[in-house]
């Protein structure tokens, strides 16, 4: 299904920014999961622009369940979510001069004209709340069984965060320290430096964009399929999903071309019962399936395209070269903000392959 | 469908390296397509290992089409390929001790014991030349609509080619010419380097990875859906589902992290009648959807597992540690093998969001 | 998706019937199209319960377009449609007492407890208010291309409707005439006993059921595929998502049984250019196939299970026998309110096959 | 997928009467089933024509696992089976002069003359082999957790078998016997004359069809989904893909016409613990999903269209009238050897929906 994905656990986007609402439609819940609604918001919330490194646009994200929802408990029959819009401003957005590195060109051409244009339409990014609201939902059942997600900005131009620990017990702190967080870096001066970074852009009307590392901890082993269905295939097609992702990669990733084989195959190794590696080079995963070590892996985050600066551009009535400078409230970097849609998605991804692996039963044990 | 991949067009693998055959089987192509079985086998043949660079390892990959063909033509119904196996070693392959970073240790998690481990079985890479017969297939009938595909190794340890032509007139050549060569690399001297330096890691017994930079030249625009069937999402998915790639990328990829949002917009201009963008960062995808630029994306290949250094593992059986000395005949490299799946899934993803976006009659156009 | 169906035109129902509110969540129309209100609603209104025949519940069917949909025309991304729920009278419904053939003991069993079950829930008879709009919006897209669908009570009872003119010119008219009709029937008198009967089982709190057939005139040729999408296959299993139907017949369907192959098969001519069958016994299908003859089907209608006589039931609670008196105000017949969701899901299926034999662009061309 | 169907196990058909081989492709079996060859062999033997009621064809029905299987179990990866064709007569059916009721016509129209016409190509029945191949391995399956499929020819013109036994005992025995009958009719008396009534016919030429009744004992509640996957519409979808089936009714059916609610509306009891219903009107369904009760189906097959008696037709390639006289071998009954097929589907989807609902452990538990 065009907007659609998962074979377990379905998840269809609809809607557009600037109108009425955006909503989420979630297929497969099984009943009687309750849903914690501050768990839900916590997320909601770190999604939303805030402060100097944001835009100063209001988004009220209130999550308003429609159906699927009873007493309390999912009731197993499709969980349908809005978002309505509120406090939107269709005079900054409509223009015929085609931005430069939006879908404004593409979803012209695509749908002949016809897209609701207004503050990208259905291209939104604002279209990541009802996914995070999604994907929230199942980070929270994933986290009832164990499994922790967290992710941090590893790299922000040049500015690189501290790794994260090798040791589990001391990750599973970290990430659950970073889901606290807001602007989620480790060390507390490389934070502090990547957003006065973003400050300094913002005043030139310039963005950035980053490096997302996501791990996660006490993933089962046996998740994922041999070839299309691959751990990295399921996550990797809900990853570049999020607007403005242009890279991902599964433990060392792009790295793994200047390295030997011998230097960067995962030893294995018993650690009393338990069947560990001693490196994790694959991020957790071989032949596209869960081994049981964490799950680890980066994305890259783009510069917001939305810059104050002007830029050559078309029109797209006349046909004429011309130049556009974009108004209106926009971030000057995003990177932040795209790190708890990556978490969600990651979730969905691995519920979803849970539930084809252990049945729907598990998710309520 | 765990074994599917795809909406219109539509391929599932099956088979084991060391059963009686493997396969594919391709639902969605229309009818009345000659198959060109001296296209096909070329682009087999690619794939197949050869010279000192290899595995002697020796496979018989006779195209054996089984249904859906008739008097030189596709019938519009399932067309199922086979290729017999031959040759096998299984004496080579069967322990229970868990190569690293092969899929023996989560394949016998996920399916209890009762894979077929002989060879891989259904991991094996052996299950890409099916691939590459559907792909090729997908290719001859891009290339009839004038879209051409190519792939070089763009980097091999610290050996890097020179890059693609920014002209997409001389890029085409480029990318024909790489598509007769069995080592895909641009520069000569360096084609020659990165032979030598496997040859070299292939007398230690050792492996390597290596980079590959792929083009789409003569893109539609339209092309890919918002969010989950993103042109990214698709051939990232399908990109995955190969063996050994581990990280894939478009445009300027995790690059992007290093510049600000002036520095890597794509500024719209008319080129006569003609929509391009002055650079080309995004890599020919906006908000999802093709833009009419060449299609630019590059994928990892890591370093072949199988190497003859002796390595630390566990027994599966008796639960303890012990090492491994790899036997049998393996490729110090398959980077330049995977060049021509690489190109075979992304012809697969293209035709099949092409056929969506402009009905099946477009094919035979 | 289990809550969705459809290939390239897919339909994900929601809601419950005394939640907030039921919808449709459409996948895969073409941008471009404008949605005409009026005649939505002129569907969705011979849906509604009506006069002596009916319920005296009230149903505000207001169609509420929350995507997709912008200056009149449909953009081609997702379209949510929305209902809102109002006049509920829960206490009517709230029960232990099992209704008996309805899908309060089964859902009870599905969901553990779970579902919501005011009113039937997600399993109400209101979900086909969002049904019958998506169906609408595909029936008047095949309107436009020709494609006339109507149906009409055959059978009530013992009570027969004189059969479908054999004349595919007076036949459209007769669908016409149909689709303007509240309780469908072709003879007045018939008509006039079939109402009759059923307000006298109205009169006893007793309900009836009916057969529906429906004919469809103006089919394209090679419409359906082999096997699993047979347009059998993919028209019965839309017409057993309709709550009461209960069986499904194409062509002489049941009857085939009564006669030797000589008599019944479809014997072709040539009628000018066009190639036609003598009889059309097969229903307008070959091979799954659609051959350019009317579409001919039959669906039966189950008695109302609502009845207000007293009915020996079980109380889940105290897992003991008991009688149960439903309450409330039901209908003592639907075939009539049935018939448009019989058509609007034959659209559906159509328009789904169509856009996938013949491209998107063949929509609004 | 056009030429698949299911969701957590899901069938692929492919292959053509006269090419190569016919196959099946079955993905998402668990890993470790042992398959039991003379089970299968035994349903593709009920399938194979035999005696005087049908062709003096012979098929060689040889089971031939080509992936997916391993030491006598599944792999958990997908099985591919094929069957060889031999034993092929080209010249009995090539033919411009398009057979009536046959999907000769309609291929033509789809395919553009590009199908492989000989023998009805993907069309055949032949291709409901690997269906029952796949079917058995999923009845097998069913059987091991109690549930029995059983099916009768129930009417064959005017001649009728005696109806199941009400006593789901004595049921289970009369299904068990069947199921080791070619000639599945209980009454051994009409089981001769509906025998004979096919011979008759066969010596004019002629042909007949028939009704099948099928039941299945041990049905697990809660089974099938509401809407688009209830159990009637997945069971539906899969019947009406068998070729010559052109009705399909539950419980009463059509015959729920003639009653008012009060007579057959199924109420409901405790047996013992067990939640049971007096009568079983809706065929073990209430609102798309099981309640435990024996399930009800009935299937039409309508007469063999292949016939030896002169039939008007045209031809394709002068585009004139013309008269056919149909030569070769062909059945003047198939509804017998359809049984097999019906239990094969009926199988198949209740597999599906038992994985989707008790996850894949169920299968071996």
């Amino acid at each position: 299904m065009k907007s659609s994905i998962g074979e377990a656990l379905q998840i269809s986007l609809f809607g557009e920014s600037h109108g009425e609402a955006i909503g989420v439609l979630i297929n497969g819940l099984p009943a009687g999961i309750p849903l914690d609604e501050n768990y839900i918001n916590h997320f909601l919330d770190l999604r939303k622009p805030k402060g100097k490194i944001s835009t100063s646009r209001k988004e009220r994200d209130e999550l308003h369940v429609v159906s699927g929802y009873f007493n309390g408990h999912t009731t197993g029959t499709p969980l349908c979510i809005l978002f309505e819009n509120s406090n939107t401003h269709s005079k900054d957005y409509h223009n015929d001069k085609m931005r430069p590195s939006h879908a404004d060109y593409t979803a012209n051409e695509k749908y002949r004209g016809y897209q609701d244009y207004r503050g990208g339409g259905h291209f939104s990014g604002r279209l990541t709340a009802p996914l995070v609201a999604a994907g929230s939902i199942a980070r929270h059942i994933l986290e009832k069984k164990g499994i922790v997600i967290g992710t941090h900005i590893a790299k922000l131009q040049e500015l690189q965060d501290i790794p994260f620990p090798e040791s589990e017990d001391v990750a599973v702190s970290v990430l659950q320290e970073l889901n606290q967080t807001y602007f989620p870096v480790c060390d507390v001066e490389v934070s502090k430096q990547m957003q006065e970074r973003i400050e300094t852009l913002a005043k030139t009307g310039d963005s950035t964009g980053g490096i997302l590392e996501t791990m996660v901890l006490g993933m089962p082993t046996g998740v994922g399929e041999p070839f299309f269905s691959s751990l990295e295939s399921v996550l990797a097609k809900l990853l570049f999903s999020i607007p403005a992702i242009k890279g991902v990669e599964f433990g060392l990733g792009f790295e793994f071309c200047n390295f030997n084989g011998s230097e960067v195959n995962d030893a294995f190794y018993m650690d009393q019962e338990t069947v560990k590696t001693k490196t994790n080079y694959n991020g957790g995963i071989n032949g596209g399936i869960s081994n049981g070590m964490p799950l680890h892996l980066k994305t890259v985050v783009k510069p917001t395209p939305s810059i104050f600066i002007e830029q050559e551009t078309i029109d797209y009535q006349t046909k004429e070269n011309t130049t556009i400078q974009i108004e209106g409230r926009h971030d000057p970097a995003i990177v932040h903000r795209a790190r708890v849609v990556v978490d969600s998605v990651v979730a969905i991804g691995i519920l979803d392959l849970c539930i084809q692996q252990f049945g729907p039963a598990w998710v309520g044990e």
